[in-house]
Parts: structure tokens; C-alpha cells; sequence
């Protein structure tokens, strides 16, 4: 048992899609997020710097005393979790596994699709992930990079959006397609338009509800769970830069109250 | 007469394009650039954080021994041009008063529109040095925000793009209005299509070419001009972060060959 809280890192505020999971299911864990929005975006930087920022994050993290991070971004997990789990001695969880066994476990057809951010598309984690689970699984990716500027403009939902998910996923070869991986955590704000798209036989998979469960399990086996009667659970937001943006964006993801939100320095 | 550099910087690529416009003018003189790649773009972030980050850049300049700094980027010159100017002791020019002065000399209807990024607009900057100029001109504004990454995705002449601009642009009182400043350097490369949504009664004004005339007079009453007679001048290029994308834009910008870009730390 531990009442330590628990570290949740993102470049910006699609991380907090994750952080409502979590606290969905976990509501007697401590959480402490930390959004990198001095340095946002991540999925058009180079695969050094991503590194080099995670470390930073992760570091910020380690020092508010967590028992365990979450890295609540595909760009960042798929460059820098191996570097990140050698690097500190507690539990770090990235979204990829958990997206990528959610879709295995959903897809029938053999065909799944992952759409991501340059850098994460890239990178090819999601082909490689899938395919060490599963040889037989055809993968097929594109890269999104005005989604996630879309999604921070708060246009999730309107016709310019609909042509832009239009424009790039018509690239993406859909052929007896059943699953389409979200691969970064803007994504699922894009729900409703990338569904429009591509028809109701493609099931999204949205990878904040699988991160919760891992994170879940990864818990109980270390036996770091906080007990179920833990009173003293909250949130507390940082920020690397503050904006009004990212606390109207946080009231959304959040769905009602949040926290102050407090600028650091890293 | 100084053959020092003169150094330029812009978060990204965007100020590529007022380094091609000064290097047509003045071909003796030597070029310094660096574009803020790593934490690209500044248009979503915080006036403390964008004066952080400026100074920075600067501080990086003045290392490299220039005698003139061009801050090319509208972002930056809104929120810390006085302050960059008093911290260091040789000219600094911003790309705002430029723009300015070349929307009063096109512009008759006292009617100027003004379109940037979020911080830029929010600054109110381009409204302020308008009117200290003219106080009879009327001043209208929307901010942009996905133009940036629209250009950084080479989207510069698509449908989604005119889509964007008409979306942005419909929020613009134009009634009247005969000149449009570009109030940040990647949307030149809009061009067309921000044409396309106005007509040809709206001048678009381009600070670039402005901004190369005033550091041309500027370098002459400071006595700091390079020598017609000079021939080591060159460019160099230097970014925080070094991606692919970033050769590719910048091959597009200076229209052909490009020096070898170089990674470094702030």
C-alpha cells in the first residue's frame, strides 16, 4: 500500500484525457499532471529533443516523490519509455502497450490502422508492437499533424476539421480495415469527425481507458495501491507555461472543476 | 564599416522569409539564423514565456559576435522588443514597426486589418503603433492561430487551407479596408490563398521587404554597414532542434541552396 500519488506527464493538454480515466478508476490515487505546454507541440520534434524533454518531465515527477508515472503521450512513450524505465527505479507506463493490446483484442479482420502524430508515426512503434504480438496483423499508419493544433484551437467539430481528417485519412489504405489505433491523446477529442470518416465497421481505439486498467493491474502487483480507504486523493495541475487556453481545455477534459493550476520551471 | 554578422531570429522557419529579403538587399553582409525549433511556435504561448524565450535566442546571438539582431518573428517583437533592446547594447530590430509603416504609406482608406498569431494579436501591438502613428485609423484584427501549422505541413495552397482562411477571415469587419498586414512571417506563404479569400482590393502587407529597408538605414546612420567591397559574407543556420522538415522549408524559402544547418543548445 502507498499513498503516494501518482505522476502523469503529456506535452500539452491531451494527456488530461488520461488523467480523467485514471481518476475514474482509481478515485483513492493521489494524481499530480504535468503538461509541458512551454514546449508543445512534441510530434513534430526530433527524436533527441522528445528524449530530452520526457527526461525533464519525468525528473519534475520523480521529485514531487511519485510512485509511478504515466507517460499520457504517444510521441514521448514511443521515443523515450525504454530510456525512461532504465532510467528511474518505480513503475513508468507509456499508452502504446495498452492501445496496442486493446486493438488486438478488438480487431478481427487482421488489418488495424494507427494514426499519430509525425513523430510517432515515424517511429513505427505501433507496427512494431503489434506485430511482436501478433506476425499475421497488417498494419497501415498516417500522420495527423494539424490534429492536435486543431484540437487546441477547439475546433473538434466543424467542417474545415472534417476536410482536414478527410484529406489524410483518404492516404490511409482502409481495405477489410475493422480497428483504427488513436495514437496520440489529442485524438479522442476528434472522435465524432474521424468516425464520420471512416463509417461505423471501424471500431477507435482510444487508449485512455486501457492505460487506466494497466496502470491498474501494474499497481496491485507492486503493491503500490493506494487503500480503498484513502480520503486524502486530488489532482494537482502544473503547467510549464500558463495559458487560458489550457485551463478552458482542462474544464472540458476534466468535465466540470479543476484544480489551481500552477506554472514550473523544469 | 563592420563585416561582423548581423543575426536573425524567428521560433522556426518563418523568419526565413525576412532573411531572404535581406540578403537580396545587402549581399555583403554576413547572416546569422536561428530559428527556434525545439519549442516551436510561440504564437500559443505566455508573454513571460515568450520574453524568456527571446532573450535567449538573443543571448545565443550576441555570443556569435553580431552588431545587429532582426527579430524576426511578429510573435517575439510583440511582447519583447523594448526589453531586448535594453538588455543588449548594439540595434535591435523588431519586424512590427516595418509593417506598420509600410500599411500606412500603401493604405488610403484609414481602414487596416491586421491578422497574426494568438499572442501577437492579444499583444494589441500592431493597433497601438498604428494608431501613435495615425490616430484617425481604424484597426481590425482576428488571430490565425493554425496558419502556422498549416504552412509548417507545406499545406500553403489546398482547399483546407482556403477553408481555414475564409473561417478566420469571415470575422474580419472589412468593410473598407485596403490593406491587410500579415503580422507574422509564415504567412507570406499564405499569400495566395488569404488573396484568394479578400480580392485584389486588399494590399497584403508583407513586413519582410520592409523590414530589410529599415535595417539597411539603420546599419548606415549607425556606421555599422559592411564594406561593398566584402566578400566573405555568407549564411549560416542554426536551429534547437534539427528535423528533416526544417531543410525542406528552408530549401523552399531562400529559393535553392542552403548551408549546412547546425543543432545547438540554448
Amino acid at each position: 500500500m502507498s499513498s503516494k500519488p501518482i505522476g502523469i506527464f503529456d506535452s500539452g493538454v491531451g494527456g488530461l484525457t488520461v488523467l480523467a480515466a485514471i481518476r475514474r478508476l482509481l478515485p483513492h490515487e493521489s494524481l499530480i499532471y504535468l503538461g509541458d505546454t512551454a514546449r508543445v507541440p512534441y510530434g513534430n520534434k526530433s527524436a533527441e529533443t522528445i528524449l530530452r524533454y520526457a527526461e525533464e518531465c519525468c525528473t519534475f515527477l520523480a521529485k514531487k516523490g511519485v510512485k509511478a508515472i504515466v507517460i499520457a503521450c504517444n510521441t514521448a512513450s514511443a521515443h523515450a519509455l525504454p530510456y525512461i524505465q532504465h532510467r528511474f527505479h518505480f513503475p513508468i507506463l507509456g499508452v502504446v502497450e495498452p492501445g496496442v493490446e486493446e486493438a488486438l483484442r478488438v480487431n478481427q479482420s487482421r488489418h488495424i490502422g494507427v494514426i499519430g502524430t509525425f513523430a510517432t508515426i515515424q517511429s513505427e512503434i505501433y507496427a512494431k508492437e503489434l506485430k511482436k504480438r501478433n506476425a499475421s496483423v497488417r498494419v497501415s499508419s498516417v500522420s495527423c499533424p494539424l490534429f492536435v493544433p486543431l484540437v487546441e484551437e477547439d475546433w473538434c467539430d466543424n467542417e474545415v476539421t472534417l476536410a482536414v481528417a478527410e484529406k489524410y485519412l483518404k492516404n490511409l489504405g482502409r481495405d477489410g480495415m475493422d480497428a483504427l489505433i488513436l495514437g496520440c491523446t489529442h485524438y479522442p477529442l476528434l472522435k465524432k469527425v474521424i468516425g464520420e470518416c471512416l463509417g461505423p465497421q471501424i471500431a477507435l481505439i482510444d487508449s485512455a481507458e486501457a492505460v487506466a486498467i494497466s496502470l491498474q493491474k501494474c499497481l496491485a502487483l507492486s503493491a503500490l495501491k493506494a487503500s480503498d480507504t484513502f480520503e486524502g486523493a486530488g489532482v494537482e495541475l502544473y503547467v510549464t507555461d500558463l495559458t487560458h487556453r489550457f485551463e478552458t481545455i482542462a474544464r472540458r477534459f476534466l468535465e466540470g472543476d479543476i484544480p489551481e493550476v500552477k506554472r514550473v520551471t523544469l
